[in-house]
């Protein structure tokens, strides 16, 4: 079984990475003293409830399932939650369990933060996006009307156990959606690694075992990496953490509007990680072949390489205008200085962006993006 | 001006007490470029925003009013803070000012906590209480229903500007309320500083700005020093922190049972000091001299040294049992080893607390709480 280890001093953590992980009674050995609470959806719960409910032995009260989907990060779910965890007195010492994807991860985690200024949580992700990204770094939050994750705190889990076995039942296009993020950690910080992807994509997409759990621990390495070094995504000096949103300010713009949940948050990462890759060749920092070979890629996963035909260069200004990497006034993105090296900056010509922007929104585009090279 | 460095790494931040401080215009300097939004309550306003607001040229938009009173510590009112922060574009690099008393401070700290997993904010204090006690460690909060504070983060602030002369348009009930928790720390740390407040008494209740500005910066000082060693009060070892809530099990049980609002958080600690030299006494720990000692001293200032006559000790413990201290079940509680040495503990014996309960909260009881010495 592949483990790692997030090394940030005293919040430090193992992930533990394979096939059959909830069935592990050792795994789960360290929890069954403790009073704990476990927070699933509808979806998961179906598949993957009775097994960890028998393996910790928890009682009906101390579980929730709620329904499926984006629309439960939000604030007046995070206060039901936290009325649950009083009502049954659950005490500082107690640890909350997030079985589930990516939603329930950040919205069980956001509780946990909060809850008494503080308690234990355990993620235990489901889908490879959560998998691959969103159990590693200790974000954590809900969503907004007015954007996505803008309420939310930094709080690191204890553990993380990522079953692979759970994929199995994940419906494709979720597991296609993941499969961006683990793009992402290729083109921003290691082309060896998108090599290996490049080459081993077909046995990614028919969930081979050994791929599958070599993909998540690479794309967990390199997140608990970048995370150990700037654990809060500072806005002064390097914003290391930052780089991890290779793609994601074009793609926060198209959730916004998109509304949640009619895109998933993989499919708009794959649209932003070729918009971004065709700025950084707008600017001369990436060749043109280099931005056509991370789209390709990310056509052959089967994801989106444009945003929705109905948004325009004027939704995409106004909806990053919010982004959270927004310092002094000035929009920052993160770019490509080279394949494999992503760069945090506002020293980019905006009239290259007016392009790129430009170019993906145009009804009448091409088939490829960058044809301009 | 007396000024002090809370040390806590990265976290550091300066605090400054003196009389005159928000007209001083070198203090405001640093906020001056930046985008702002300040927070306070209508008692507050009336006195003192109008200074601060032309120290930092601040338009309406930017200002929020809020009632006065330990009600507007609710989520509900934490979320409608957070809509108007994202309604007003605030970006990550803007700062939140909290002007007012401990419930201004610790619900605009929550916000500034939980917005964009956080952004900085300033603490104005306009109150004893929150002068020598809340603007100091970093913890924030919300009440539930079921528990005051229950819902909340730890984070600091970047400064802190204690004007003594706010004080002046304070309520007297309420700056009597203050000095439960500077005699807190005379209790918990420093019998020095017990015999400095029990000879200053009558000048720190006519508000002489010597002795003001000392009793705050002494407390301050003690509480810096223990938060430096324990950031976020551990649940395992040596739990320091927890050393700064003695007679807080106690008050937050009264509160709890007085409803929020009916007896201030300084009344309610007075009564739990009393109570917790009282324990400390029938465990042999203090003289029951130490303990009447401590009583005296608060029955002087004129604090309550009784909870409400309708409390029994079955409330008591009901509302204890829910205490963020409970550790594995056992509740803990801080008492004194010796005057001036307070510890955390589950070791006492629990006939001696059922004394200390029913002699409080007997009706026919003595004036004396400890007239069993």
């Amino acid at each position: 079984m592949p483990s790692l280890q997030v090394d940030l001093g005293q919040r430090s953590y193992p992930i533990h990475i394979g096939a059959g992980l909830l069935s592990a009674p050792a795994l789960w050995q360290p929890l069954r003293a403790r009073a704990l609470r476990l927070v699933t959806d509808e979806h998961v719960a179906r598949h993957h409830l009775d097994v960890v409910r028998a393996q910790l032995d928890l009682d009906a009260s101390s579980i929730r399932v709620l329904p499926p989907g984006e629309t439960q990060k939000s604030w007046e779910q995070a206060g039901k939650l936290l009325d649950w965890l009083l009502q049954t007195r659950l005490a500082r010492d107690g640890c909350l369990i997030a079985l589930g994807g990516g939603v329930i991860g950040d919205l069980v985690g956001f509780c946990a933060a909060i809850y008494q200024r503080g308690v234990d949580f355990v993620q235990v992700p489901t889908t490879l996006l959560s998998q691959v990204d969103s159990s590693v770094g200790g974000k954590t939050g809900i969503n907004h009307p007015l954007g996505k994750n803008m309420i939310g705190a930094f709080h690191q889990p204890i553990l993380v156990l990522a079953d692979t076995d759970t994929l199995k039942t994940l419906p494709r296009r979720e597991l296609i959606a993941g499969l961006a993020e683990v793009i992402k950690y290729g083109m921003l910080g290691d082309t060896g690694f998108l090599d290996w992807i490049e080459a081993h994509l077909n046995e990614l997409l028919a969930l081979d075992p050994a791929a599958t759990a070599e993909a998540i621990r690479r794309s967990c390495a390199m997140k608990a990496a970048i995370v150990g070094r700037d654990e809060r995504e500072s806005l002064t000096g390097g914003s290391e953490r930052a780089l991890l949103n290779l793609g994601h300010t074009f793609a926060h713009a198209i959730e916004t509007h998109a509304g949640y949940g009619d895109w998933l948050h993989g499919e708009a990462v794959g649209a932003g990680l070729c918009m971004a890759a065709d700025l950084s060749a707008r600017l001369g920092w990436i060749g043109a072949a280099d931005a056509r070979r991370c789209i390709a890629l990310i056509e052959r996963s089967g994801l989106p390489t444009r945003p929705p035909a109905d948004m325009t260069p004027q939704d995409f200004m106004r909806n990053m205008a919010l982004d959270k990497k927004v310092a002094a006034g000035r929009l920052r993105l993160v770019l490509l200085r080279a394949l494999g090296r992503a760069v945090v900056t506002a020293d980019f010509d905006p009239a290259r962006l007016a392009e790129t922007l430009e170019h993906f929104c145009s009804a009448a585009h091409h088939s490829c993006p960058t044809s301009h090279g």
